[in-house]
């Protein structure tokens, strides 16, 4: 170690800046050296944040993202479930408004013999968050340990986890240099950061739902479909089996914001029931993760799988299993009731008779932050309870002074200011509109599906 | 100051890191906020490394080069020489081989009446530099106070000193960060370097010599005229006269390439003699010198003036009264052979027979770099007394085993590895090659003469 860092070192930084100025490709080794620079702190911010720059601007080729990939997984802890029996699947989702996938896939897919090793995030900006939905279900603990994962992940075949420190550490240290330095916005860097911290779950298969519409992030269709294309490149290129759907986020999906409604409205798919654009979508995902779990023969096979897995019950028992062994109190999975909510109820009128042609979705998921249910900053901490129930959504016909939502609030004051958001998020018309298109646009997979 | 600092800050610098990425400008307070965070430490080195390599891959727009030059001038020490009862003119040249303009332009524009405060640099490369020249005449002082260097300018119109701690400090830092984050290679970083540095002298006027050519640093042409009228633009922004003249550098300038050498060249010059290529030019940029200091109604009147003031001695006259001021001893004007000098001469045959088609002309600056006689690293010491003497140009007709050039060194197997480097720059073919067309391209100026 003393002699390592006594020798020089292997690259001179500076021309590898250069280099990706002028549109050239760093190699593995190379970036290895940077990213291993970034992790034990020997190549100074301020070159890591030129090259950044230069990444952004000039972009990278799909084995440089690879590399760097590659190099972020490493730069930590890589989980090693090969003591498991059968194969495992996981599936990411770039995040919108009203996105609680993640809760029904995993006890879903696990349910019928795969394991889901799932590490999830946390809330911010108009978004939720994975884990502070979880941790609306009084007692769940998010923060196992890796033997705790494990054994959580060998009992019942899902396991849903925050990340630990010790995962992908180079990530963080890049985001944190990012944030700061304009060098957020940049498909090959977004996919280094998502997939390095994906893989490092030691999962064979990932299905990716990446989001497009006035809700995701990425607003426009092209960006989507370009950032998808690079993930499933580099997953594959990393050995894994890949898909990712392309799916709309230009309304929340199914009609619940807020952490313990979007538990509650889990539940009710998982018993087969909700929404139906939400339970289609988790068909949809759940037939990709069987069919690249080698659970099924074919996508349309594994979609048979999962509305059966669901019709039997054994989805909703299997939820309920990992609920209990993650700490969490398995009789709200029962009695959803139980689960935290608020005594006050504020409903959103329509101002007029006509159609709903179009919602502002994230400012729909902008008005459950300020009620509390959400983070506008990393240290906030989220009300499980307010919430925002959907009823009307594009192409329904609404009556003058019909509730188009409720807000779920602890008094009118609480509420006015998410009121406003959501009036103005919604434009009605006289025109018939017609009910959103495919919530699937299109599957990015090698076989071609 | 306390206060200030505890204040918020005006700006958020990922905002204007974001904004530069995308394309856009930034206003002067903008710029100027960046600026003094580089100055006093405030603005940390990876914000300002992003926004360089932005500004390297999107530019700048002309307000913004400007704006980002009065804010690096306005960094420091503003020379005021409003005491001084003529205009003050002064010439910058972006660096060559064998380029000893300065010594002979500052003394005989001087005597014509005018003033000339040149703050100059240290060679680096393969470019060498006026500062080591000047003290290659024993006892000269290149670092004097700032009432030293009035008191100089007042009483014989020229003095030439290196830069101090207090010009521009901006700037040293600024460049201190791009070098080790390959962000030099702007033309508007450039131009904000150099004008920021040349208009802390207090000049009225500046006339820019921009080379090009296989010895400079822009090979290019259209990259020298960018450069050019880069500059022009943004020192008529601040109110000062302008022109920059296109130059070749595809050889070296004159014959003698080296320290001292150059020293004894620049004498030759100002007796009226010395050759054709360099004193050629030296008129044209003095011509220009006095045009803009209004010393002269046209640059033609110029020209003469130039030519009458060497043809009279007083030139060469000016020059020793600045030596003389400077510490250095002036005898040495009067009989240059009391200049250094080395006893050992080596010299380059031509191989065969033929005419003289081209010179890798940086490839002789760094011979001269191998000999001693430059710098590789900045820390690095010269040695006045070695260098080339140019015998061959291009165009020129040489027999076999005539010499091409004549090193100047102090053993053979000190001169080894410069020899190999002279041999093989020179390119010689039968065909009769035209001797190298006009020196000066064109000038580059508002009034478009």
């Amino acid at each position: 170690m003393n002699q390592s860092a006594a020798s020089p070192p292997a690259f001179r930084v500076a021309d590898l800046i250069r280099r990706k100025r002028d549109g050239g490709a760093l190699s593995r080794n190379e970036i290895d050296f940077l990213v291993d620079g970034v992790t034990r702190g020997t190549v100074p911010d301020y070159q890591i944040a030129a090259w950044l720059m230069a990444v952004v601007l000039k972009g990278m080729t799909g084995e440089e993202t690879a590399s760097l990939t590659n190099a972020m997984l490493h730069s930590g802890e890589v989980l090693d479930l090969g003591f498991l029996p059968a194969r495992k699947v996981d599936k990411h989702s770039t995040g919108g408004v009203g996105d609680k996938t993640s809760l029904i896939l995993a006890p879903l897919v696990a349910a019928a013999g795969l394991y889901v090793p799932m590490i999830s995030g946390r809330g911010l900006g108009h978004t939720g968050g994975t884990l502070d939905k979880l941790e609306s279900i009084p007692g769940f603990r998010v923060g196992l340990s890796v033997p705790e994962f494990n054994r959580v992940l060998e009992a019942c075949g899902a396991c849903m986890i925050g990340q630990t420190e010790k995962i992908a550490p180079a990530d963080r240290k890049l985001y944190a240099l990012r944030d700061v330095t304009g060098t957020v916005e940049s498909p090959y860097l977004i996919c280094a950061s998502i997939m390095s911290k994906k893989l490092a779950e030691g999962t064979d298969a990932l299905v990716l739902d990446v989001k497009t519409g006035s809700g995701a992030f990425m607003k426009k269709e092209e960006h989507a479909v370009f950032l998808a294309e690079l993930m499933v490149e580099t997953g594959e290129r990393m050995g894994k089996q890949m898909v990712a759907l392309i799916t709309n986020m230009d309304q929340p999906l199914g009609r619940m914001v807020g952490n313990a409604l979007e538990v509650v409205e889990s539940i009710e798919v998982l018993q087969g029931g909700g929404p139906r654009d939400l339970r289609e979508l988790c068909l949809e995902l759940a037939a990709w993760m069987f069919y690249l779990g080698q659970a099924s023969k074919s996508v349309a096979e594994g979609r048979q799988l999962a509305e059966q897995t669901i019709a039997s019950g054994a989805a909703l028992k299997k939820f309920r299993q990992m609920v209990e062994l993650q700490g969490g109190d398995p009789t709200t999975i029962d009695d959803p009731s139980r689960l935290p909510s608020t005594k006050h109820r504020v409903d959103v009128l329509s101002p007029r008779a006509g159609h709903v042609s179009a919602i502002l979705c994230e400012q729909v998921g902008t008005a459950c932050v300020i009620l509390g249910g959400g983070r506008e900053k990393k240290e906030d901490s989220v009300d499980p309870a307010v919430g925002i129930v959907v009823y009307k959504k594009i192409g329904d016909k609404v009556a003058q002074g019909e509730a188009l939502c409720t807000i779920h609030c602890h008094s009118d004051a609480q509420a006015a200011a998410a009121k406003k958001l959501l009036e103005e998020s919604y434009t009605i018309t006289d025109a018939t509109v017609g009910h959103k298109p495919a919530l699937i646009h299109r599957a990015i997979h090698k076989g071609g599906h």
